[in-house]
């Protein structure tokens, strides 16, 4: 799994300009990082009468947009999808996903306070730092790392040093939509199974993003 | 690879509400199925100043928005993508997928032509049936087979018959956003090792659509 940080705080406490700020220095450093915007009010992808909007409505399940220059993808969902099933539909080829919101989940927060000392949104244990304005000197030694919401460098190299530095290969596999636990033993196996059968095959020179889709026909 | 047809035609020709009619039959007989739109003129899938704009603008790769009922992903490419790219990349657990456009493509056609017979778009061999509201009784056998445009349930059965029904296991190998190819030694070779694998896990029972993704750490 790539690894997911997702940057929290009340309405109107910057996430936005954090990430943005956030996207910033880790593009300085080389990184490829995507992002994923929690939206409960439900947003407009497409207008009535537009083609892509008519394949939704005439039962399309997933619909795909392509342009020269981008590509968009849209698709209805029976129920709210979690981090894990978003990142693992969607994303390849990114060192680190950002989110904004997402604070129920259990991944790692940033979380921003701002004005004065505030109860966290977050649990101890989730949070990677707090980004404030207000005056830290007065910290205690047991409370989160409090970082100055104007300084993305120190941030960053808390990110790439608490974060970007795990070098664990990371191993997901899914059936028919549905995530299968891989254990102990299992994961291993799978890793190594599978990076020794393709380590002969052309074009492939340590891979490190590695891809495998298997389609078998349904018995109707 | 999910089978991929391309519904093709001259502008305005009605291949939107072809591809509506064929979503609707295919549905009713319990496909789940995708689609791709080309749009050559670009579009705007996002407003300036919208939070999931400025995540793209500041470089996220990848911007995903989650609401409630829908997902919505926005990716900026540097050329643009092939279909076999965007169906990789983005579709799963989908039977088919149905294409508006893409005529440049060497995939599976359906075209449309009206009003009078004119020189077919794409190569014979690329076309399933031709669909069209010409009249049709005096067509040549060496001819593609013409379907009444406004028969959907013929088109079908000629889909199932022709795509749906073809029972090969598809195997698909990416690494680093690269397709590798896979000869015919090896993808029964890696079909074959990795369902093995897999098939003492819990909670996978013949499985129809599998995909596994292994990301390791870039060494920076």
């Amino acid at each position: 799994m790539i690894p997911i940080i997702s940057v929290v705080g009340r309405s109107d406490s910057g996430k936005t300009t954090l990430i943005e700020k956030l996207l910033a220095e880790l593009a300085s450093r080389g990184y490829n990082v995507g992002t994923v915007k929690h939206d409960v009010h439900g947003f407009d992808i497409d207008k009535p009468g537009k083609d892509s909007w008519r394949h939704s409505q005439a039962g399309s399940r997933l619909v795909a947009i392509s342009s020269p220059d981008k590509v968009a993808v849209y698709e209805k969902v029976a129920r709210e999808l979690s981090l894990d099933e978003i990142v693992t539909r969607y994303f390849y080829d990114v060192d680190l996903i950002l989110t904004e919101g997402f604070k129920r989940e259990a991944k790692l927060k940033i979380e921003i306070m701002r004005g004065s000392k505030q109860e966290l949104l977050s649990p101890r244990a989730q949070i990677l730092f707090v980004a404030s304005d207000i005056d830290v000197t007065d910290a205690k030694s047991d409370e989160p790392n409090i970082i100055d919401l104007n300084d993305p460098k120190k941030m960053v190299d808390i990110i790439e040093d608490k974060v970007l530095s795990r070098d664990i290969p990371q191993v997901s596999l899914y059936a028919d939509g549905k995530k299968i636990p891989l254990n102990k033993i299992m994961k291993p196996m799978v890793l190594n199974t599978f990076l020794g059968l393709i380590a002969s095959l052309k074009g492939v020179d340590d891979p490190q993003d590695i891809s495998l889709r298997i389609h078998r026909r349904r018995q109707n």
